[in-house]
């Protein structure tokens, strides 16, 4: 994307140069499921033609994002495209962008088109879309991973630079690391859910997919901050234990989980324990830690009350539309159902006894350093048993927005077989400084792109 | 407790003496129901025997309420005396003090005792104890309010200096508007809740009741502050919207809230009216506005799914004591069993639009001045109406905790008629500063003592 910027500063490229890449990427692609909706390409190249001449006028100063292609998840609105949510019964067209889409388009971004998700954001497969499936570019026959799939997809595959994602039990984050790509996914807050289709409303967030640490902060620059209109808008907080992201310590004292269950699949726990080695080397010095307690508080997402917090949304939409919901979808958010007021509070005071624990967690580490997914699965081992291998790609994932931290996955090379491997680095809310400072040092080292 | 630290400091007055005139005190109202259990006095007149020597032996510089007798209301643990929430079944011998009350105790407070209160802390009337009614100090048959009846009327009668009390709907609020003292409700969180019998957790707050504001603030520096022994403790944000207590604008911007509904008791509407009149010529702009989003806030705490939060706290304790629980505390509190998780996820949600609008209150006034309650009522009157009237008592105070805001009540003279007026400031979180200081400027010109 920097290189991008560069070209287009000295008219080596010009943005009708690049749509026509874009084009011609996804034509070469052909069926891959990525996108539920894209412009016409005579709108994009419109929207190229418009740019090229902002530039010939008064230059590309000020837009940061410059001619710079990106896709949107479907649950995220653009005007003039419908949102479905990945359900053609719910599609809508919005007459307004969402905030942090509205803000990519001041900086200059070409929106390409609507990215392919799991319906409704519910799952963390890629495979519960009436759109198709979205998969691995690994190959092998691996899922993307969801419920992003297609904006990590379409990173991963080249067909443009960034993408927006959601992530509220890792949507953003599993895709990315079953794509070999960065997934920053910012503190609750940060970034205005205005004009995203809520998932659980009071943990939802907007994520950045890329393939360069640098670019996810660029991104992150333009659509953080606080919006007037959003109630969960947050700034943030400053207090003794706050962090201060001004500073980024060197040594990074990074808390190590023990005894993680990596389901059996020992080459996705050797690349694990390669990055650690690499990270230690170079950077940090290691703390190892229990991280029972976030598992647990991870539990509380899908066989916990807050999945009653997805049917809030979406109850009187099922009641209307019996046929029109992918059965697995209805069948995990209908399981709310189970749920009492009672058991909420009672899940919701045993979270606050978590968080409690990981509040302390930061007094011995700055960052924790875990696996984005405990190993990787087909399509077809995903349909022989779909509910059950979906939570194993949450187990560590889901706690973070609970818990109310920040997290910037980042690809770590292949296992020994040949498949994605994967860090995430996870930092209290508003962390993302000193996250993104040390996801730059060690990107490099885990075997990403710099 | 001013004028009573001087005459310590100068030995004019030793602790010996304080104890025998609060016992004299206690003795001379006889059968108040204001306690429910105190220390016998031998117990007191040995720690105020201590006191004397540690004062002879080192002074009572470091101990600000050196010798300064005060009530705890039995919902908060004092070491050697029983808890009991108001409900004998449930008492209990905790061998340690509540956070807030070791740090009384260390600063040279003497507890004289534990306070009555409706069962539970569920109600604002003080009469759903079995240990009696305590009765307002203005006479009339009128109810000391409540839940923290005793705490109230304690320092209303001038037995202690100062009580603790809690408050979630506006238990320490509502007793001392009904007894013509100071009600001081922090922040929640600013207070460590660590051995105080939860009613909502996620609400509760230990209050102060005195008869100055300049005690409350004594009584507050020195229970305010983190613990980390609790994970409700919040330490004050500072941000961008932050509340800066350190200038306190003159003159301030009231919000006056506009089509108060006083039950048609015009006698305490003029007396709202003549106090505003009062803060408006001596130290405030007025800013009149709507309060229908707070009053729509505060009906989610006993009409709305929170009532389950103090279910979740003692289904089982109810279901093993089926016998020993006021019939109309248990009925409130099973009303709980009716919210399922979904509708409490909507209740949260909706809240977060009602906090998003009080956040922009913010904005037009520093601080907001209400009736403390919008009526009055005998004890007779509860008894023939006891749910109804209840909800009538907390229409102005229920919603504070709700939105995360902080109150101090004070004392605005009489009705035409005799009974105890009051007004409450409001604040937003961690406005404790400027509450403070606009209280001290108002507390004079609205009839409390200064």
């Amino acid at each position: 994307m920097h290189e991008l910027h560069a070209a287009y500063a000295t008219e080596q490229l010009r943005p009708p140069d690049v749509i026509d890449a874009v084009l011609s990427r996804i034509a070469t692609r052909g069926a891959d499921s990525v996108w539920i909706s894209r412009w016409p390409d005579h709108k994009l190249r419109q929207r190229a033609a418009d740019l090229d001449r902002i530039a010939q006028d008064r230059g590309i100063a000020g837009m940061p994002l410059f001619g710079v292609p990106c896709g949107v998840k479907d649950n995220i609105d653009v005007a003039g495209l419908p949102t479905t949510a990945a359900c053609p019964a719910y599609r809508y067209w919005p007459d307004r962008n969402a905030g942090c889409v509205q803000r990519l388009i001041d900086a200059g971004a070409i929106v390409v088109g609507k990215t392919n998700m799991d319906q409704f954001a519910t799952g963390l497969t890629g495979t519960r879309s009436p759109y198709g499936i979205a998969r691995s570019v690994f190959g092998g026959g691996l899922i993307a991973g969801g419920s992003s799939s297609g904006s990590a997809v379409a990173v991963a595959a080249g067909m443009v630079c960034f993408a927006l994602a959601t992530d509220t039990a890792g949507s953003g984050r599993v895709p990315a690391a079953m794509n070999g790509v960065v997934g920053c996914k910012p503190t609750r807050g940060l970034v205005s859910t205005t004009g995203v289709v809520p998932a659980c409303r009071s943990l939802d967030c907007v994520s950045i997919v890329t393939t360069t640490v640098a670019d996810a902060e660029t991104v992150l620059s333009m659509i953080g901050g606080p919006d007037d209109r959003d109630p969960w808008s947050r700034v943030a907080a400053i207090s003794g234990d706050g962090v201060d992201g001004s500073h980024s310590p060197s040594p990074v004292r990074l808390a190590v989980p023990t005894g993680l269950d990596f389901e059996g699949d020992g080459a996705m726990r050797d690349a694990f324990d390669a990055a650690v080695t690499q990270a230690a080397q170079h950077t940090a010095d290691l703390v190892p830690t229990t991280i029972a307690p976030l598992l647990e508080a991870g539990e509380l997402l899908y066989q916990g009350p807050w999945v009653a917090e997805r049917l809030a949304e979406l109850e009187t939409f099922f009641a209307q539309h019996p046929g029109d919901v992918l059965p697995i979808t209805r069948q995990v958010i209908e399981g709310g159902r189970r749920f009492t007021a009672v058991d909420t509070f009672r899940a919701w005071h045993r979270l606050k006894d978590l968080q409690h624990w990981t509040e302390r967690l930061w007094r011995r580490a700055e960052l924790l350093i875990m696996p984005t997914v405990p190993t990787t699965f087909t399509v077809e081992e995903i349909a022989a048993e779909p509910v059950r291998r979906n939570t194993v790609l949450g187990r560590f994932t889901q706690f973070v927005n609970l818990l109310d931290l920040a997290a910037m996955t980042l690809p770590a090379g292949q296992t020994a077989d040949g498949r994605p491997a994967s860090i995430t680095l996870i930092g209290p809310a508003f962390s993302e400084p000193l996250l993104l400072s040390v996801a730059t040092r060690l990107a490099p080292t885990v075997g990403g792109r710099p």
